[in-house]
């Protein structure tokens, strides 16, 4: 077995488990643990390292989870036999994860320690109702006959659908009926289908910046990707008409991630391409909708379409819990009608117990409630930190904080760039991520992002912002 | 709004709600009834019928869920405006369905009353620890802290996938680590995924006949089909060496719909012509393994391969019930290194409040326990129906009846057809599955499956198999 000295520092500057994780990360990574060779067990470890066994326990935890060792059962802990280890993209990206590379940068930190971090994906749940979650789950438990663990409908529970439809039309002005929803355990599972209905080879038009995860969805598909540049209000019409395409990628009510919210002439102008045309549709992704600060809520795309061009997009992931795997996609009749007869024999990917859990959080009432408190959390989070960027106006442009959990920041410098101000801000231990993570570039198309940034307050307390902010402007200012 | 006026019979024939939606339905086929045309609400249409108001709840629910007719949220019902009319493919197909052609049928009964139903897809729950899958279901909600409520891994939980890999190791001899694992809401998700491993247009060698759900996901793909023709050992290599595929999918254990459990000889040559290649893979689809009669258990093709080949796919969909939407994937090498690279990104499908009952499930010993039991119940049922089936022997051939839950009855008089045996069957109040509901025809295969019938008998108690059978026997005999 493999001599497994490694010099432990008690300083406090890292813990016992992140160094002996990095220990054999590196041994891994270097060579000197080959591929197939067998670990020493947890308790021969942390005999040997005088550390406790749950140290070790984390340790290997984390190892394995990256997926540079594997544990085979009633034999032990191996170095991955794989190929090519694993550059840190297996690990879990959230559905709603808007920033996709700036995740996978968080593995590579700068030395110092971050201690506020601006993720445009950060969520606050301090507020999620889980006794009301815990207590209907109990109750569906209880009453629930065997029904339950049947299969349910393709589409996804009719009276789940019903409910969603009451929601989103009272919610989102969406018009559609239980019929026109297909429920689906995320939206990329979602995009999946709609690969199926839109057809292979389909063109499909994305704003830049876009959202990466969307980006690399299509990219997966057999799609050609039409990179149409933005202004101020969102994917610029004159240059979707000089495109093939199929299919539009919007955001209207609040594009990740320059924020910005579509006005209704821009989306007259969508609305109408996508019309003229025998077969163009607009995929309306109305990702944090929920969330809006200032005058009144804008009604969905798909309100205001009157030719059925409009498949909209939605998912709970970041109205209720990352955990909770329901999204769902209301189809135009031409694509329902696709569904159907092409697409419908794909089982419903939600278990019924789940679809009634939810229906029963939506339709009694515990979902708006919660929205309500979480909108008016996120609202006083939004406020301070408008408050805590009012030195910064000088020297930066505020973009997008009318709604979402993020709003953009832009240097007014050009000479600063987006990768000093990450590392400025890092070395004042604050987190925050660059525009250029957004942006997309087929053909030759340019990186043009300098010196934005993007900032998310989700995930923070109020403190935590107040403080955050200061150091920024110690790092900026 | 239209007039409603039907004759409804209260001989006991048909129950009223029955009747409702009948009437109802034919109206809309017949034109009628027009699309968009609003509906009397359900308390409008019980006054005028002098019928509960439940009854004709059950109509209209019949009639949403078929897709007939839509709920308007505030409204009411309306005629569907689809510009063509359902013809039942919009209706729930569980996962391990293996006969959806058969299954559409079901919509067009034969006159007279079926009473005993011989589906392949039917399947025993009265086994099922209900109480103890509730009580982990509480105690996880109770001790489980915020974390369930958070995004997971993409490929699954580590804790769900180690049982997983350790449950596989001793019950089917798979060699994994649960590195290897990809764990995703049912098997057509797996599948979605897989697409996107093996690549676009890639060929798939299938076996004729197969289990047709998997011909059409495999369809709804870019790929090329490629139809393999099977003798007693299942698909014959030398006929998969005479085409260009990347994969071919096997069901080892017991082949749907033949029965056939592949040889030892068979397998080392399907491993041999996968090795050969560059990319060559095989996908084992082992769904119901679970369940053997005869002679030990078989282990997977999977762990017979040395050389990364086989693409192993399971669900406990079938084996547990069909609400749980988990199937899992475990993929060679080569494939998870495309995986992680290409498809890592792809979210999780399950709930980690789902994974972590399941795994806890399986981990405590209560898979086990209840497919123990399963197993003795289906024994029971699989040796009550083959003494049933004695005297049939001299007019009909059986095969595969030392697995699953299923079997094959053959005809030796040519003249009688599958269609024939069908329609006597019916007329004694019994339903049948034919062979042929299974073919597949690409290029020009020919259908050969006359006088070949599937017999399930998972669904039906002890007493209605000798019941049926006596049936059969006034029918066929």
């Amino acid at each position: 077995m493999y001599d497994m000295a490694m010099e432990l520092k008690t300083d406090g500057a890292k813990c016992l488990y992140e160094q002996i994780y990095e220990h054999i990360r590196e041994e891994i990574k270097g060579g000197r643990l080959l591929s197939g060779e067998r670990l020493p067990s947890t308790r021969a470890l942390a005999e040997y390292l005088q550390v406790s066994r749950t140290t070790v326990d984390f340790a290997y935890g984390q190892l394995l989870s990256e997926g540079y060792i594997e544990a085979i059962p009633y034999k032990g802990y191996f170095v991955c036999r794989m190929e090519e280890l694993p550059e840190g993209n297996s690990q879990a990206l959230p559905d709603d994860d808007r920033m996709t590379e700036a995740k996978k940068e968080e593995s590579i930190p700068y030395n110092g320690n971050i201690c506020y971090d601006f993720s445009p994906n950060g969520l606050d749940m301090s507020l999620f109702p889980f006794g009301v979650w815990k207590r209907i789950s109990k109750n569906i438990l209880n009453d629930g006959n065997k029904e339950l663990f049947a299969l349910g409908e393709a589409q996804g529970d009719y009276d789940l659908r019903q409910t969603i439809s009451r929601y989103l039309h009272s919610a989102r002005g969406v018009k559609c009926t239980p019929s026109q929803i297909v429920v689906g355990a995320g939206n990329d599972y979602l995009l999946l289908l709609l690969e199926k209905l839109l057809g292979r080879h389909a063109g499909i038009a994305m704003e830049n910046p876009t959202y990466k995860r969307a980006y690399r969805i299509f990219r997966s598909f057999a799609y050609n990707i039409e990179v149409i540049g933005v202004d101020e209000g969102g994917m610029k019409v004159e240059e979707l008409r000089k495109k093939q395409v199929k299919a539009a990628y919007v955001m209207p009510s609040h594009q990740y991630p320059t924020g910005i919210t579509m006005p209704i002439g821009r989306r007259m102008e969508l609305l109408k391409w996508a019309a003229e045309g025998e077969e163009r549709f607009l995929i309306e992704d109305d990702y944090d909708s929920e969330f809006r600060y200032k005058g009144k809520p804008i009604p969905s795309l798909q309100g205001a379409d009157g030719n059925g061009r409009v498949i909209y997009i939605g998912t709970f992931s970041k109205a209720i819990a990352p955990a909770i795997r329901v999204s769902y996609m209301v189809l135009p009749p031409l694509l329902l009608k696709r569904y159907r007869e092409s697409c419908s024999f794909y089982s419903s990917t939600v278990s019924r117990i789940d679809q009634r859990i939810l229906n029963e959080f939506i339709r009694d009432g515990y979902f708006e409630r919660y929205l309500n408190k979480t909108r008016k959390l996120y609202r006083e989070k939004h406020d301070i930190l408008l408050q805590e960027l009012k030195p910064f106006r000088k020297k930066f442009q505020i973009f997008g904080e009318n709604a979402g959990l993020h709003l953009v920041l832009s240097s007014r410098d050009e000479k600063l760039t987006e990768e000093y101000l990450i590392r400025k801000a890092a070395e004042h231990g604050v987190k925050v991520y660059g525009m250029s993570d957004a942006l997309i570039e087929e053909n030759d198309g340019k990186r043009q992002a300098e010196g934005m940034l993007v900032l998310g307050y989700g995930g923070l307390r109020a403190e935590e912002i107040k403080e955050g902010m200061a150091k920024l402007k110690q790092a900026w200012l």
